[in-house]
């Protein structure tokens, strides 16, 4: 069942196994806890007047936590929807979620500045290596199904590379503001991804379209991704802006944001299917747009009003999106997007960067006051007009979607070597090929599940 | 199969559109930050000697997202317990909590206080919102499965106006205590919801009875949400007390009013089994009683103990009452109660009302100390006696009950007509009438599911 | 289907309601609320110059709540991987931890000190019971499927008093730290449970074989807990150590130690498999123990690339221990290890406890600065040297290893008392011996499910 090809049993191992020597040598080397985390140099800072809840991890580290859940619940458990591949959702994406915080820590300390030759890490390099990390499974959500564990560590590895040095062009060189990640994170991580599966197409996937569907159940654990992803994003977006105003503002204007998305995603939901009925795929991912589109202006003065105007379209395009769009990028552009990350990612990511250099562009220091200093410090200090703000956001896209799309198309032909393992046309979207039989008794039980279904009312 | 009562192609995507193009329109007219989301105002605090550390947001936001997982994954996963039905269990309960949420910061911000014609928002009030949302879910489980979308939003729509009416007499008319919302939320939904369900009144639902259980799998989902719902009720009871000791008390009471409930309802679930045997449902409910029980009193003086001695009490009602009262209700009152909310909301919430109101007028000076201006504000400062608190306690659940009964009479009434598409009594509690058919290869896989089931050991 | 033996008609409804009735007569009579639970006591600081932002609950509350879900969800689902012992996994869980925490309130509020005859009780003290908790729920995994309810809150009764006394031992009389509970925690509880479980030996257990396994969605289930427990030990082993870069390191150095560990984990299920597929048994476990391993020196300046090496090494001896070593023990000891505790919390608890001991003694005035009175105070003051206290973890280790296993043999003997309800060894593991059947029409769903399998690719 299990041909030489998708053996794992010497290239996962050696992957995993050297990837995290080279981690633990190179955190021996140039990794130090920073101000907050080290015994001395914290208790140096109490000695002249901090007190231990100015200590950043009571600010952020509930934040931190719903992050985490997102990333390894929220993502993990939104690609269970498929049928038999549950395992190799939630397990693959715990894997490579496991490496790429740790290699994000390193590639985000390096551009952000490095102190005396050392990366320093607390509670927000945690954050922004989770972030960096959903960047990474969005991406996956493309692919989901039709690669193998090694190519995602790979891509994991040049994605997050990649990423990081986007980061550091829109928020250091162009000073572009991204807190939730409109741009960096879910742009980014879609149009690679889209780029990624498109080099990677494959004409005979029909071959595994009977398994590229969910079953009742399977549903269900993918509504638990969603939830919490929903629940939690007001918590992302807002994990890493200033203090203060700052991070409730933006988890307010994403809350409202949802709300508006969820709605607009059940209309269209409904609107688009013959009869009336609503598609699980749209409530899963669509319902989500929302917290995408208010990633960037989310802690700008967004106001509940366009926060709720933001989700509503974006709710609109995400369901549009998979009604439409995502058959003709199958059939015209080769682009077979499994999860539809383009829907939930890629264009309401998009909206989310142009209404973010929009919102820019209008910032007053009437409506900012003071708070200026916190959202738009160039602004603030006279270094940039607002429109000059808005143009560098604007820029910032159209960099993130150059990056993206160049940096899949590279990552996309190192995952075609042979050497990775990717499963052939006829086992996509099957976990026996990577996972133990299920024990027990008998022959019947040791095989895969299939629901006997029946029809007991017409 | 599906019938054009039950078509939703116009209605629902209609009702969604309306309903938040109007709360947009609303939102853009009246609604403003508050002075710790808004950027230049809350830097004017800082000016004044504010710290960012000040911020409501650090107080409260933590508790606002376990009250959120609550009502998303809490109550949604609770009702998946019927076979087949969990994609409208989480699926609606999704769609109404997103409209819900909106609907109630603008109704209760409406009686809350407008700030020179507008209303003011931040976490507290989406707390509040997130509250007032949790009532209309109780009285969703009453109606579980016999009910369109169309059909809940409008309930859904009326509710939230009345509750933000009983939360205005009782808070501020009444100056009655109720944190945790044992009258406001509970006494109120579940009410409110029995009487919506008696006007519905379905005299051949027995035609669809045999939906109306569970299967293995629904019950282990249903089981996520009552451990999150048992987890996070100290941090629903304790999201909106006021600051520190307040919140630190009501959260510890909950706990163990909660833990004594548990063991209660778990020795009277096998009780009263003629074979010892427990059974889900006294589990999946009975067991957080003990938190609707301690919503009035937890903020108050009423020691470990007593919340041990109320859980306690709590339990071994709402076993009871699902074991011999739901089916005299069913029976004799043509009460519907697909969830039981009597049992679990109903009289735990009248329950925790009395032991509120007995609580309240015991309290002495000598017992709070300067605490009493955080608990009992009218009674420190001399307006009130500690009996006439009690009596307003009191009265306070007289309001609940009439306005959640007259409340659901009028809008049962509402419901009734034909124009929202109620399923008929034979296709209740079952999905495939608002949801796509599963996706997939193959006629059987696009039917409902059965779990066939063998019995192999006697 | 269930004989007199475990019918727990009388038995279980007995046990709780005496438990419970004497929970509440000792909370009664000498619990209070501490200083920052009571409003007097906590307005006399006020009044003193506190503010309600100093009051521990917002330096805890996010932490017990993490905590809060790895016991209940965390621990719960992980052990419904199990096909038929879904209800009672997670059911159980409950029951045994809602017992045990109040009960844990009491004796670890005696031990840790009286004030003035009272147990003085808030956050704290509840993480604490949490944590006590958490012990007796390993010990469960060594048992599960083969107790009776019963016989569980009885073992639990015994195990949360020994846990008191070791505890007690360890931190108050040879002051050693165990801020995560790789000692106190994981080591008792998984000595305790194997002890337990060998004096529980069952010489016919082969005849429920065919039940001791798992299906494929009970295997999704575990993974909730698997992910929940892995997302959240950060703040578990953080969440009561002293206030600051104390909490802030700890959390962080369990992060790198969980996500090394994970990397490892994959490495050596693949390769230990012949045919290189990963095993659910190892990656719902085996991925874990690197939080039990950073759970003695998590808070101690461990570093990220020492973390990292603990996190890598404990992954490894877990899947080395679920291939090669428990077969042995269970052949060869007689130790019917259900849930695998002593790959998962038993070797890697001794781990913890060793690279605890290692890293105390390497202590240095230049590395932890004045945070040395945080985290080693007797080595502050001068009253040992590093070296002591190194000595002191060892000799911890030895006293928690003796406690585990005598206390363990004696509990075992005690359960072996026919009135405490032991199922018989052809129907371990079943769900149905102590749960209603499902309800619903037709008998076939009346009874224990079985999912057909079929193979349709080859």
């Amino acid at each position: 069942m299990t041909g030489a090809a998708t053996n794992m049993r010497m290239k996962l191992p050696i992957t995993c196994l050297i990837l995290q020597i080279i981690l633990i040598i190179l955190f021996g080397t140039i990794v130090q806890y920073d101000d907050e985390t080290d015994a001395k140099e914290w208790h140096e800072h109490l000695h002249n007047g901090s007190k231990d809840a100015d200590n950043d991890f009571y600010y952020r580290y509930p934040s931190f936590q719903d992050v985490h859940v997102m990333i390894f619940i929220g993502f993990g458990f939104l690609m269970t929807f498929l049928q038999r591949y549950g395992f190799s959702s939630v397990g693959f994406n715990f894997l490579i979620a496991a490496f790429a915080l740790q290699w994000a820590t390193l590639m985000q300390g390096f551009f952000h500045g490095l102190h005396g030759g050392k990366i320093h890490i607390g509670v927000e390099s945690m954050i922004n290596a989770d972030f960096c990390t959903g960047s990474v499974l969005i991406s996956f959500g493309a692919v989901l199904g039709k690669t193998s564990p090694v190519q995602l560590l790979i891509m994991a590895l040049f994605e997050v590379t990649l990423f990081a040095i986007n980061e550091f062009i829109l928020l250091t060189l162009l000073w572009a503001k991204d807190a939730g990640g409109s741009m960096t994170i879910h742009t980014f991580g879609a149009y690679f991804g889209l780029m990624v599966t498109r080099v990677l197409y494959r004409p005979n996937l029909e071959k595994s379209k009977h398994r590229n569907c969910s079953v009742y159940h399977s549903d269900l654990f993918a509504m638990i991704g969603t939830i919490y992803l929903w629940m939690f994003w007001p918590s992302f977006n807002s994990a890493i802006t200033a203090h203060g105003d700052d991070q409730h503002r933006t988890a307010m204007n994403t809350y409202y944001s949802l709300a508006a998305c969820t709605m607009s995603s059940y209309a269209f939901s409904s609107l688009t299917a013959h009869d009336g009925k609503l598609d699980m795929v749209h409530i899963q991912n669509a319902a989500l747009a929302g917290g995408v589109a208010a990633g960037t202006a989310g802690e700008m003065m967004l106001t509940p009003f366009g926060s709720m105007i933001v989700g509503f379209l974006a709710g609109i395009i995400s369901v549009l999106g998979y009604k439409y769009l995502s058959p003709i990028l199958e059939e015209k552009l080769k682009i077979q997007d499994t999860c539809g990350v383009h829907n939930l990612h890629g264009m309401p990511g998009v909206l989310g960067a142009i209404v973010g250099a929009v919102t820019a562009s209008l910032a007053t220091p009437d409506v900012y006051g003071k708070g200026m200093e916190d959202v738009f410090p160039q602004i603030a200090n006279g270094e940039f007009t607002a429109s000059a703000q808005g143009a560098r956001q604007a820029i910032s896209l159209a960099v993130t979607l150059g990056m993206a799309l160049l940096g899949g198309l590279l990552v996309g032909f190192i995952l075609k070597l042979p050497m990775f393992g990717a499963p052939s046309d006829a086992i996509c979207y099957e976990d026996s090929i990577y996972w133990e039989e299920l024990s027990g008794e008998g022959g019947v039980i040791d095989k895969k599940i299939t629901l006997v279904l029946e029809e007991d009312f017409v």
